[in-house]
């Protein structure tokens, strides 16, 4: 061991690795038929338009596209940005309520570094999405997990756990909610909880922050309103703070997200953006603007929107046709994920190493639980593999559940 | 004021807004000759290499190119840069040695918030870059500045403030320097000194942090070694962290650096990296990977120093033709700053409104110093103007000067 590692701080210490990234390295082996990534499929990636957006850039726009850019984004992004916020959500704001992000993994750090010190609680589903956990986690927060139904997060035990915070006087400061298509569990939030939770935002005082990764690729179903929109409509509380990112419905090699929220909350988020990275690619922040202002975008989603229903479809129909009785799943009408549950008394965790055996990998859920529990669950994403793929893993994952329930008896 | 900014953190209150940025905001407008940014001159971009690279990569990298990438960086640019510090450093690395990121400021933060706890001191410069100085602070830490020479940090003043400091118990973790071409002050730490950093790192086990963005672009004079290079020939600490990138050699609007380290602080940095944006840009790292491969690095360096000695020189002779005596700057061989220093009793900062009159413009040096000293300094910025801006703007500069030393008799 060097000697300066002794030197090292809290914050790492408490920064602990990615099971996912840690995971992946595993199921990389060939011949495993994995459902652990989180990845789009690469087969749909707009390839020509990359080559020719970036040759138009490159002849108009060069100076602005190779050159520092200003840390909140560059104006044509968010001009195309405000457009398709207006055109597709409804939803209608200036320039001063976005900052572009090098991703949502920064915008998640943002918002911890934003409102988290040492000790104050975070306000999370159960599950919730690893990255966000992580990420609060190293600033050192202490998670309060409220259960997630069908319908999303349990609004009753929500303004059970704010009412007991505020009587405790603690420091709360924001509901960390994926409200559709949620990852793990593929589940959505219902337009009425909506309602209720920003309700209870207004009486209790505390932002939510709208983590929207995957609201557009919706196959199916109808779609609830996005919070900061109901927000608008409603109670007008500017406690919400809705992220967006290109990776899933564009390219995640891009590395762009938005944040949008009230222009109070985007000027401190770009004074923290300056010391963290100073600004995003302008070249990749053009590009994205040419994504959306061609639109390319949409003709892309529509494509996204039927693979993906496709391979959902062919997954829900394996795990029918293989799973033995006493395995349940959700049913999302939209997003990369579906959430399996095995019976209660099997762990999905003490399963992985026989499912690799049978050259499977998915996610243990347990990962995604702030306080361990899930250990029955586990993730499985059906954007990456082909639906080939998908039919022959799902068999031998059912493989891998029957054994394990032989063993059992 | 909204509701929920009453709820920020520590970290953001520690965050302030960098000067320089919003300076820039200022100095933006027309008709002004601004040398306060630190921007290269887009005039040099490698616009058509580009152009070229990315239809390339699309048409056989395409899939790692759009996709998320390993968080410690692709391969592809980990072995281009390898042979590049071989050849250009003569340093011998693994790739467990490297993890590519954000560009330099992301280092920045990643090195920040891996040592620094609140209250602990950090050495520095005095002045040093703002950036660094900015990010540290956000962090919570105490600066203990260190005299600045003409060949560098003062390693008399830095053993006595290490002594002193190991003296009280403190946490001290690291030394920050930018040994080649220091931003603001363009100084470059002579050989016989960095042996001397080296030893003093040994004896106190203090991490050194070699933040090299400028290194490539020199000149004219004699190179000395890095000082990760030194320590490998001489003690072997493994105490320095040298942070590296593309920004001044290539194009800022990438976002990409690289960060050299033992692989025992790379690990953990990738760790943190998990965190903070997941991973950089995929479609910038092969780009900048292709930049490295076929040579037009080297290529565009040498085109890059022509330029911008050109324009140091236009400044240096401007700048010995209109200035009053008892102003003095200094003679930097590489990079892309000049440091000028006004009369003891005139102040920079005082002066700024009266140069922005004469329609130029500058940094402020007290913006670097840790302590707020340093008000008589200023930074000038040969790289951006033109050679006739350079030559115009400092005689208007002399005005601003010169009017100054009249109205104080």
């Amino acid at each position: 061991m060097i000697d300066i590692i002794k030197n090292i701080a809290t914050a790492p210490r408490r920064t602990k690795a990615s099971v996912i990234r840690e995971l992946l390295k595993i199921t990389n082996k060939p011949g495993i038929i994995s459902f652990a990534g989180g990845l789009p499929d690469p087969e749909l990636f707009p390839y020509d338009f990359v080559t020719d957006a970036v040759k138009e850039i490159m002849a108009k726009k060069g100076r602005t596209a190779l050159q520092y850019g200003p840390t909140d984004g560059l104006p044509e992004l968010k001009e195309e940005f405000i457009k398709f916020l207006k055109q597709y959500e409804g939803i209608d704001v200036k320039p001063e309520n976005l900052i572009i992000t090098t991703a949502s993994q920064q915008a998640l750090d943002m918002v911890g570094r934003l409102f988290i010190d040492a000790s104050d609680p975070v306000l999370v589903e159960k599950p919730s999405y690893m990255g966000a956990l992580q990420v609060f986690k190293s600033y050192g927060c202490e998670f309060i997990g409220v259960k997630l139904e069908d319908d999303g997060v349990s609004t009753e035990e929500l303004e059970e756990k704010l009412r007991w915070l505020r009587s405790q006087d603690e420091h709360y400061k924001f509901l960390y909610l994926v409200p559709d298509f949620q990852n793990p569990s593929g589940v959505t939030l219902s337009e009425e909880k909506r309602r209720k939770v920003i309700a209870l935002s207004e009486k209790y005082d505390v932002a939510v922050i709208e983590d929207s990764p995957y609201r557009q690729i919706r196959f199916e179903g109808k779609e609830p309103k996005m919070l900061y929109r109901l927000d608008k409509e409603t109670h007008n509380t500017d406690n919400i703070i809705s992220l967006f990112t290109f990776s899933k419905t564009f390219a995640p090699g891009l590395r762009l997200g938005v944040i949008l929220a009230h222009p109070q909350i985007v000027k401190k988020m770009e004074i923290l953006k300056q010391s963290l990275d100073l600004c995003s690619s302008s070249l990749n922040q053009l590009i994205a603007a040419e994504f959306l202002r061609t639109g390319y975008f949409g003709k892309h989603i529509a494509v996204v929107k039927e693979s993906y229903k496709a391979k959902k479809d062919t997954m829900v129909a394996a795990l029918e046709k293989y799973m033995p009785e006493g395995v349940t799943w959700t049913r999302p009408e939209g997003g990369l994920f579906l959430w399996l549950r095995l019976p209660e008394d099997m762990s999905a965790d003490d399963m992985f190493a026989e499912a690799i055996k049978e050259n499977v990998a998915y996610v243990i859920g347990s990962a995604f639980y702030s306080d361990g529990s899930g250990n029955n669950t586990m993730r499985l994403n059906f954007s990456y593999p082909t639906t080939g793929e998908i039919e022959e893993g799902i068999k031998r994952l059912a493989t891998a559940v029957k054994k394990r329930l032989v063993a059992a008896k």
